[in-house]
């Protein structure tokens, strides 16, 4: 069903906040929703939701709404939960620590599967049962293990060197956390994260309450 | 110029982006740019450019381009940056610590004054020249500071009673980092950051990429 017609990269990104929703109703037990009463939980309108899903078929019956289990399995695949993706972490500073003790990407489907630094003092320690390795051996762990992403919170002056050096060694995604934009070519694909973008626009929200 | 006319929240998100680049654009001399070039160095279409600036009145001038910083200048206005914010994090682990050592904050704006946890451990030990307090001091602390916006990056059980108390407190704004959606009513502004959203978005990607 997915994946047979392209979807907009806008409705994309909104598909991980329907896995969250989907994924809490699961928890409490919700069989089936309608599109009114998801709206009201995630603050979308409910025209929004219908559109976004019907991008890939549409899973909800008139008078009955979406059956939970059946449209979260779906929305998992688009996004290949199922399919899974080994992860690797350069960069064992604090942001390195929090993404491989973040508890909620292994049930998204992304396995952290090892940690890479420069420091001494970090290398052969280990973080959330994985032990941190030199940078220096990432070309042998990437020939003994496939590696889908690399996720990077290097400081800054590091990131092009590493992020060159990962393409060369045929990983193909790259979640960077460095202030750097990067522009890889066709080969790879980026996902930048600029933590400080989401802290601008609540300054902005806020400007606007106090100036209402 | 700015907050006279309701500026859209898509058009919002974006201009943290346009502050970055302006920013690197002041950084090596550039004085003017066209939408064109922006447009290349940014990867966004030169007319979602025009489109986006026209917004806020439009800064470009025919066969000119736009004046780099006083472009940077506005874009800033009217995030707020010139005003500043006031800030405390609530949860001094590894994700409190990647905050409170994040070089980009101050430049935009935000200015961090205070950290709180209740980890023993933690209590007086200081983080980028931030003494750790007991979240017990956080009352008394805030009668005594302006504070602006409360980040969280406390474990999600706890989330729900700390933001209250924030809000009791008067705080007006909170970047949340925990997997629960806030929800406080219209007095906080609240904007939740999903890191494993942006993670399942490069999934997909690379799902999409490795099947072309």
């Amino acid at each position: 069903m997915s994946g047979e017609k392209k979807i907009s990269i806008a409705v994309i990104r909104r598909l991980p906040r329907y896995f969250r929703y989907l994924s809490d109703l699961i928890k409490l037990d919700i069989k089936r929703i309608s599109s009114k009463e998801l709206s009201q939980r995630m603050d979308i309108t409910a025209s929004q939701i219908r559109q976004d899903l019907n991008c890939f078929g549409g899973f909800g019956q008139q008078g009955y709404g979406y059956n939970v289990e059946l449209l979260y399995e779906e929305v998992g695949k688009i996004l290949g939960t199922d399919k899974g993706f080994k992860c690797i972490i350069v960069g064992a500073g604090n942001m390195g620590n929090a993404i491989a003790n973040y508890e909620n990407f292994k049930n998204r489907g992304f396995e952290m599967i090892g940690i890479f630094d420069v420091d001494p003092k970090k290398i052969g320690t280990v973080i959330n049962n994985i032990k941190v390795l030199h940078l220096d051996d990432l070309d042998d762990f990437v020939k003994n293990h496939h590696v889908d992403i690399a996720i990077l919170t290097v400081p800054n002056k590091h990131v092009v060197g590493v992020a060159n050096k990962i393409k060369e060694l045929g990983i193909k995604g790259i979640w960077n956390f460095t202030p750097t934009d990067l522009k890889l070519g066709d080969e790879v694909v980026v996902e930048n994260v600029h933590l400080s973008d989401s802290l601008m626009v609540l300054g902005y929200k806020l400007k606007e309450k106090e100036s209402e």
